[in-house]
Formats: C-alpha cells, sequence, structure tokens
C-alpha cells in the first residue's frame, strides 16, 4: 500500500507534473484501445487515474506488466497507485468535479483488495428490494446519497453541540437501562440477570433524567441521545431513533423558543445556506385548529378553513343546521372548480369516511352564481356572506364538512392537503402553543395527559385545574415543520404538590405514581428551579432538510418494519443457556407461533 | 422570577453601583445581628446577596416584610432576587472565588421552591453511604467535585469531537438495538415483541459495525458511543460505559498510533495545562512482560525487573537451578533494606502465593558484603554479577521470584508495585505493541484471540499462522496510562481468507462463523479496504486525568455493584401483560430465588 499523499477529491491543475499517491476504490473503467481510463473514488471524490497513456516514463517491462495488472482490474477492487499528475486532454475535461480537469497517470500499482462481483447495480438502486438494499448497506454507502445524507448528519451533530456548548449547555449521558417512563409507547424491556425477574427499560426519552438535572442544579442540559420505541412500525418509523434533548432552568417559554429558533437558523444557514425568518409564526392550538384543522399545518399550502357555523344554524339544509348546533360547518376554497367533476368530488367524499364525515357538501362559484344541490337551502344574503368569508370569485369551488369539530378538522385538514397547492421547495416553520393540557379519551371518559405528565398547566389555568380539567391549557411548545411536528417541549412542573393534583386528575393513584415516579416527586421537594426544555427528532429534521422520502435514508443501519436487520439478522434466537440465566422461558401463545 | 441579568459566577467589582437579578439556590445563611447573608449559588458559581444592609434604598415597609421573608429562607431553597451590586466591606472579601470582592444588596425576593431538610449533610458526602449518594444524586450534583468532573466530561467530550471532525472524521451512529457480537463478556438481551422468541443484544462494542463503515467506504468514523457489558461488578465497572470508538482505512498502525498521541497532547494540554511528550514509549509486549512482568505496566514506578536465569543455572540453589530450567529467576532491587525485617519479607511471601509463587528470595547489600540465606548457593563471582545486573549498592535489597514465566511475571509486578516507589501526579503514557495474536488456553489447550477475532496477524507471521499458530504476534497496540489500560486497537483483517483462517484456528466452525458473522465475512469479500482502529474508555480516562478513585464519580446516574439504580430502583419487576407480549415467563431456578 502507497502511503496516500492526496485524497481523491484534491487534485487540480496546480498540481500538474507532481507525484502523487492514492487509494481508493475502482469506480468505474473504460478501456479506449489499449489506454485504461479508471474513476478511482474514496470518501472525498473522484480522480481519474490513466494506465498505459505515458509510456515513456515507465520501462518497457514495468509498462506491459502495469497494463495487464489494470486489465485485470473490476470494479469496487481497492488499490493504491503511484503516478504523476497531467493535465486532461482537451475534450475530456469534466467541469462536475473538483478534479475535472487533470487525470493521474499511473507508474505503480498495488491491488489491496478484489472484490466479486456486486448482488445488484449500485447505480439502479431503485429498483433492488429494501430488504436486498438493507442487506449490503455497505455498498450502498459507497454511493453518493447515502453518502452525503450521512456526512449531511455528521455536520448538524458537531454544528449542534458546538451551538448548545457555546450558549453554556452541558451535555450529560443519561443512562440507557433505566426504569419505564411511560409517554404512551411500548419500552423495550432488558431482563438483568443480576436481577432475576427484573428488568430495565430502554429509554422512550430522557424526560425524567434531564428533569432531575436540573433539579441537580445544571441549569443548562442537552445531549444528541437514542431514544427507543416499540411500536408497530406502521408508518415511517424506527425502534431506535436519535433525539436532541434539552432542558433549561430558570426561564419561560420565551426564552426557549428564541434560543431554538436561533438554532433552527444557524443549522438552515450553515447547512443548506437558507436564511430563515425569526420570529417565528406562533399558532395556539385552537386558531391551528379552526383554520387548518391540525396541530400539524403544512404552511406551505396557502389554502385556510373557514368557519361558517353561524350561517349554517340559520340555513335550512338540515345536516348544516344540525352540525351547527352540536359541531361545526367550515369549508376551505379551491380554485379551479371546473376540474371537480361529480365523480370526482364522489371519489373524495369518499377517502373522508375514514376520518368518520358523513357528507361531503360544496358551492361552485360561476359568473352566473352559485352552482349547487345545497344553494337552495340558503338565503342569497347567506350564498354571498359565505363567498365573502372564502373571498371566492368565479371558477372557485368551496367545500364543506359539517360534522362533530374532530371530524371536521380531520376532514379539511385531509382535503387541504390533497387539494391545496404546496410551493415546494420551501422550508415552513411555526410554533404550537397553548395546547390542551389534558384530552378526555372518549372511551373511558378518563383525562389524558396531551403531551406528558410533567408539563405544567399555564399559570392562569392553574385555579380551574380541579374544576375544568378539560379548558386547562398547557405550557406546550411543538415546532412545526412543513406539516410535520420536528420537536416538541414545555415548561414543566417544578412543584411536587402541582405535579401530585395532575396525576391525581390523570387517575394515578399515589402509590403508582411513586412507583413510577417517586424520584421525580422526591426530587421536585428538595430545591427544583422553575425549568422547561425541548427534544428535536432529529432523524425526521435531517429527512426534511434533505427532502428525502424515509428517515430511512438517513439511518446508518436502519431496520425494517418488522424491526428486523437484514444486514445483521437481529434479532435472532439465544442460547438456552442465556435464558436460563436470565430466569426466563420463551413462552410465545400459539396464535403468534 | 426575575430574568437574570447575571450568573452567580459573574459579577466583579466592575459592577459596582449596578441593578442586577440573580437566580439561585441558598447555599448558606447567616444571621448577624439583623442582617442576612446568604451565599446564593448556580451552576457558574456563588455570590454573596446581603438582606437589610442597606435600608434606605427600600421603604420601611418592604425592608421588614423583605428581611422576614429572608428570615424564613433555608439552605437549598431556589430563590429569585433584584439587587444593587456593592462592594464588600474590608475583612469580608474572599479571594478565592471571582466574585469575592462585591456582594448584592437585595431589594426584592421571590421563593420559587422551597426545599425539605436534606436526607445528609453535603458537605461530609465521604461519611454517607454509596446506597444514599446515588438515590439523591441530584444533591449531590450540586456540589463542588461532581458537578466539576461532569463539566469536565463535557469539555472533553467537545474537544474529542472537535478534534476528529478537524481531521476529517465522520461521526455515524451505529446500532443499540443489534446483534451479538461475543467479545468475551455477556450479551445484555432485549426481547422481541414483533418476533417472539427472537432477541436483539446490545452492542458490546461497535466493532462490527466500524469495519462494515470501512467497507462501506468512510474512511475516517468516530463516534463517542454508549457499550454494555453484562459482567459481575467485581471490579470498577459499570453495564453501561462509554467509549471513543474510531476507525481508519488505508492506514498502519504508525498512522493511528501517531494521531491517538496528537488527540491524547490535545486534551491533556486543554483540559489540564499538561504537555504530553511524543512519541510515547513503545513497548513490544515480551519486553514489558520482561521488564514489569505485565502489559500495563505503571511508569511512574522506575523499578524494572532484571533477569538473572542464566545464573541461576549454574548455581547450587536447587529451587532456583530447576526454576532456570523450566521457567525463570528474575528479580527487583529496592532501596532501605533495613526496612525488610524478617517478618516483613514472610508478610510479602505469603502475599505472593495468591499468584502462584512459592517462595520469595532476597539478597541485601551491606557495606560487608552479600547478606542473604541463599548467599552459599552462589560463586562469589555470580554474586557480583547479579550485584551489577541490578546496579545495587550497600543498603539495597534484591527481591528473587523463581518458577514458570507467568508465575514470576505476576508476582514481582505484584513486588514493584507494592514496594516500587511512585510519583504522584505525573502522567505517564506507553505504547504496548506486538501481542501474541492467541493465547491458548490451559484447560482446553485451545487457542483463544488475545484481543478479538478481527484482528490481523504480523504480516511476516502470516506464513507460521497454521503452523506455529502460538508464535503468530497481531498488529495490536493498547495505551497504558499509570498502570492501566486506557484505550486498544489494531489493524484488522481485510481478507476473508485470511479472516476465515483464523475462525479455524480459533476452532470456530465455518457454519458457527457464518451465523455469527456471516455480515462481516460477507463484506470482506466485497473490497474491504485495510483498516484498522481504536476504542478509548472513556469513563476510565477521565478518572484517571482528574485523579479519582472510581468510574462512578464521573458517571451521572450510576448503578451499584448490583447494577442497581438507587435513584430510579432499576432494575423492577415488570407487568405480565409486557411479559406475555414478547412470548417470555419468568422461570427463575430455585437457587437463585
Amino acid at each position: 500500500m502507497f502511503k496516500s499523499t492526496n485524497d481523491c477529491g484534491q487534485l487540480t491543475i496546480k498540481d500538474i507534473g507532481k507525484e502523487v499517491m492514492l487509494s481508493g476504490w475502482v469506480s468505474s473503467w473504460r478501456d479506449h484501445g489499449g489506454v485504461i481510463f479508471i474513476d478511482l473514488r474514496d470518501i472525498a471524490g473522484i480522480t481519474q487515474i490513466v494506465f498505459g497513456q505515458d509510456k515513456s516514463s515507465i520501462s518497457e517491462d514495468n509498462s506491459s506488466g502495469l497494463i495487464e495488472s489494470a486489465h485485470a482490474l473490476r470494479n469496487e477492487y481497492v488499490i493504491s497507485v503511484k503516478g504523476i499528475v497531467a493535465k486532461r486532454p482537451e475534450g475530456t475535461i469534466n467541469d462536475r468535479i473538483n478534479t475535472g480537469k487533470i487525470e493521474v497517470r499511473v507508474k505503480e500499482l498495488e491491488v489491496l483488495n478484489k472484490s466479486k462481483e456486486l448482488p445488484y447495480d449500485l447505480k439502479n438502486l431503485e429498483e433492488v428490494s429494501e430488504e436486498l438494499r438493507l442487506k449490503y448497506r455497505y455498498l450502498e454507502m459507497r454511493t453518493g446519497k447515502l453518502k452525503d445524507n450521512l456526512i449531511f448528519k455528521h455536520r448538524l451533530y458537531q454544528l449542534t453541540r458546538n451551538f448548545f456548548t457555546d450558549k453554556k449547555f452541558y451535555e450529560i449521558e443519561t443512562p440507557v437501562l433505566t426504569r419505564s417512563t411511560p409517554e404512551g409507547a411500548r419500552d423495550f424491556l432488558v431482563p438483568s440477570r443480576l436481577n432475576p425477574g427484573s428488568f430495565y427499560a430502554l429509554p422512550q426519552s430522557p424526560q425524567l433524567f434531564k428533569q432531575t438535572l436540573m433539579i441537580g442544579g445544571f441549569m443548562r442540559y442537552f445531549q444528541i441521545t437514542k431514544c427507543f420505541r416499540d411500536e408497530d412500525l406502521r408508518q415511517d418509523r424506527q425502534p431506535e431513533f436519535t433525539q436532541l434533548d434539552m432542558e433549561m432552568s430558570f426561564i419561560d417559554e420565551k426564552d426557549l423558543m428564541e434560543l431554538l429558533e436561533k438554532y433552527i437558523v444557524r443549522i438552515f444557514g450553515e447547512l443548506l445556506g437558507i436564511d430563515i425568518k425569526t420570529p417565528f409564526l406562533t399558532l395556539p392550538y385552537d386558531e391551528a385548529m379552526l383554520k387548518y384543522g391540525t396541530d400539524k399545518p403544512d404552511l406551505r399550502i396557502p389554502v385556510k378553513i373557514k368557519d361558517i357555523t353561524g350561517i349554517a344554524a340559520s340555513c335550512s339544509f338540515n345536516v348544516f343546521k344540525k352540525a351547527a348546533e352540536t359541531g361545526a360547518v367550515r369549508g376551505i376554497k379551491i380554485s379551479g372548480a371546473d376540474g371537480f367533476s361529480r365523480s370526482r368530488i364522489d371519489t373524495l367524499t369518499g377517502e373522508l369516511k375514514e376520518y368518520g364525515a358523513k357528507g361531503l357538501a360544496w358551492i361552485k362559484i360561476t359568473e352566473d352564481g352559485y352552482n349547487s344541490q345545497i344553494v337552495k337551502f340558503f338565503e342569497e344574503d347567506s350564498l354571498d356572506e359565505i363567498s365573502e368569508i372564502f373571498n371566492a370569485s368565479p371558477g372557485d369551488i368551496i367545500f364543506f364538512v359539517a360534522d362533530s369539530e374532530d371530524i371536521v378538522c380531520k376532514s379539511l385538514d385531509y382535503l387541504r392537503r390533497k387539494l391545496g397547492k404546496k410551493e415546494e421547495g420551501d422550508f415552513k416553520l411555526l410554533w404550537i402553543t397553548d395546547y390542551p393540557l389534558f384530552d378526555k379519551d372518549k372511551e373511558t371518559g378518563r383525562y389524558k395527559a396531551l403531551h406528558h405528565p410533567f408539563t405544567a398547566p399555564a399559570k392562569s389555568d392553574v385555579k380551574i385545574l380541579e374544576t375544568s380539567p378539560g379548558k386547562v391549557r398547557a405550557r406546550a411548545y411543538d415546532m412545526v415543520l412543513n406539516g410535520s411536528e420536528i420537536g416538541g417541549g414545555s415548561i414543566r412542573i417544578h412543584s411536587s404538590k402541582l405535579q401530585q393534583k395532575v396525576f391525581d386528575i390523570l387517575g394515578i393513584a399515589p402509590a403508582d405514581a411513586r412507583k413510577k415516579f417517586g424520584f421525580l416527586l422526591d426530587a421536585l421537594e428538595y430545591g427544583a428551579p422553575p425549568h422547561g426544555g425541548f427534544a428535536f427528532g432529529l432523524d425526521r429534521l435531517v429527512t426534511m432538510m434533505r427532502n428525502l422520502k424515509s428517515i430511512r435514508e438517513v439511518i446508518p443501519f436502519p431496520k425494517t418494519q418488522k424491526a428486523y436487520s437484514p444486514l445483521t439478522e437481529a434479532p435472532s434466537t439465544v442460547d438456552l443457556k442465556q435464558l436460563e440465566e436470565l430466569g426466563l422461558k420463551v413462552d410465545i401463545p400459539e396464535d403468534k407461533l
């Protein structure tokens, strides 16, 4: 092996005439009448190397041996060469790469390793099954896209840690082998051999630990850390994922949100050259639901939902009248009414059934007036009023859903995303604030924490905590990017009494609270400062920043939807002896066999 | 809560007269005739705040209310104050802290949280049981030592990542839920719910993944990552610990060792202000064993072992003669022979039994000659020769152990550490190289990998791999600091054939190798570059850099020797339902109940 003088992305016309040594992989191979051209690739780039061009500089014997060796090379062979940097002949210059003006005329070659023929063509990855791609993940890493994604993530991580370190945050590691922190999803369990019958849980987030660190006086904590959720992997999820976790003491929402906006400005600026404007738009939860039907609105779609419940109450269309009494009647305006044939509207109506909507009403605005089956139920004035609310003009169509508020929101959110035009390539960031603290479970009638049970109630709502829990707003704030929640956080409860009260409302019995969160309740009694924090899902953030489809594209060694790794074949069966040591027996119910 | 204008470590005489707002914890509390002095503490330091000194600036009513409130404060209460920076009166200046020349005369006080009386005195931690300390870990975090240890670790982490990033390394995350990589210790297992009866393993190290990343073309990888070993925690170990892991392609031992020396120079320089000299001393394994009896010599002890096997062979002392034939006779010289009474030597002899030594011979050098029971077995010339080998002079004593080489090494290593004088406060770093590739298991007679089975054999020894495996040296290099191995690494095998051959010698059947390491064997066939790497145990490194006793002092939330967390009470029992979902049953053998 020659000791490399340069990497494969480095040499330019300034280096012409120099003797250099390069190492890397044969990326492609061409024989032009006895002269062999190879693209030599390493992590930094590609350099064209040539065999047989410059025979004068090599003795006759060496030359023929060298050409012979070069002939035996194949794609993905690993080689090391010594040669002279030369200018590429006119017409063969490649302006797309750094090294495109030069080539290296090889004097000596060493083959460091061979490669079998690859199991698939790296240039046609789209046609390869995901299982096969994951099995040979290391091959795909050599290609531009995955390599660039992982390098981007590396840069994001360094930038992130330096940003928070500059702001006097401390990176502190929290345990991986810990106790269950019930946050909605299932825990992965780890049996303890030294304590047979007992289990650790892998953390769903370091929530309790970061609060403990605040109580421990650290004041500013951050960590880029793995979190774990044993979910059914329907969506684009992974059993392990990476979170940027942070927490601060002696601050309020405003301090945190300002800081996090600065962070976002920094990473978009440095990594994408995009200038993100601050302050971000802040939408209270209720307003977001009213205007977009969701707390994760994609603001690249300018369409907004409008409410006509008041008008609907006084029309003679029974469906609207009834919904106006018990729910809501809202709609969205879409341009290009011609595009909506009866059958297309029927299809949309069918799609809305998934969200519980029993129907989809509409009015087309034409030069001649309002065109719709429901026009007859309205006074002309009301129709004009509706038209004005939507700022509608001829050629527009307005869709209405009349139902419970929940169904109206979900349906119109769907329609808005489905029909609204999107400004692709843009990044629209916003905050959602003033969430309800509790969510009422429809089946059990019990309150659940909308975020997690450590979220502080709005100061002004503490007094109604016990009387009207459903109306209490949370000091929570989520950050939304292009329709996805990329992070969430809150000011936490720092009073042991208030925390206990919230557990009461959630129906967590004192003994149960003590069992699950005892150490937090204890810690809150020994001088807990006011504190709050935030966590970003970094895999999702990178996926969105790079405009990719799946978080699997930014995770070096992801698992499939069955939480299986085709590369390592994990999970796998283990020796009986290992289970015996853990005091465990496999006992699979018949229906799962 | 007042919005802090400063932290508690910041204000100096330059700030006198300013109105400031501070938040923090009451660290101590003194009433001097109605004037109350409080040390207000936050992460950055301590500021003295005073109540009742400057009554003129506050109205009478406020003043008495303020004093009353200040009287009600107790240690570890969390407060926020507004006040004026003033010069401390002469005689009350504290030169040991930044803020020691000023105090803040409080105008307004807000109590943010109270604290119960602490379960123990933070100033007398040494007297508190470890179980109790770990239960209230957050309280200890507020004290200087643990706080400083964790901040030091934070700084080390940032420095480390920036160092490797500057050297064009990429930080890439490797999976936590993976497959067993058998490296000597037990794996922690994680049952898979989606694949009942199957288990993930938590990684003992990212070894196979970092090699895969090299095969994936990344060329320079690093990561600060958690590793897991389910060991019996006899020594100072933790079930989860943090490793600085790195790997490079197209390099040899020299490149890696130079880079890692630069890293050590950087961290010792920046974090401790200590100038570490390079290149480090490099000792081949055999030489380390000969001179120090161990591959982890503490070079702060200058004493070296000397070999007199040749002389012993020709003496008439049977014990020496026999050992010279089948083992070795070696010794160390210690000054101050007077200190070694017969009974002290008897005690040492007893202690050596643990290492298998059957006796301990000695010669005292006096002004009158040699004094020892074994003198009579040697010619005068031989005694002079021995004296010369040890460079002995009157007042010295030479201890000898004659036995198998293994027992001689262990015994003299012990004696050297026990009797040799140590230069405290110094940092002695060295490399141990040229380890044997294999170690023969005495009981089974089978070869085991001394490091791990992916370590490359020395190039010149490949030809004797099959004929004399015991003589093959490894391309491995460990870094030793003051008698502890702080990191280890090697050049790896990058040929699939050679890897298979090593598995053969280790008695790993091809089917078994395929099951355990199949993906590495596959990957080696698709253009694996020459590569090698290293891993530091960061907990140990920080412990040594800060001259601490236990890695528990640098881990924020450590576990006890029973792998138990007194803070979270993990591990714990879980709901039967959780186990059912995993297809598991607890089945503890009677002897473990």
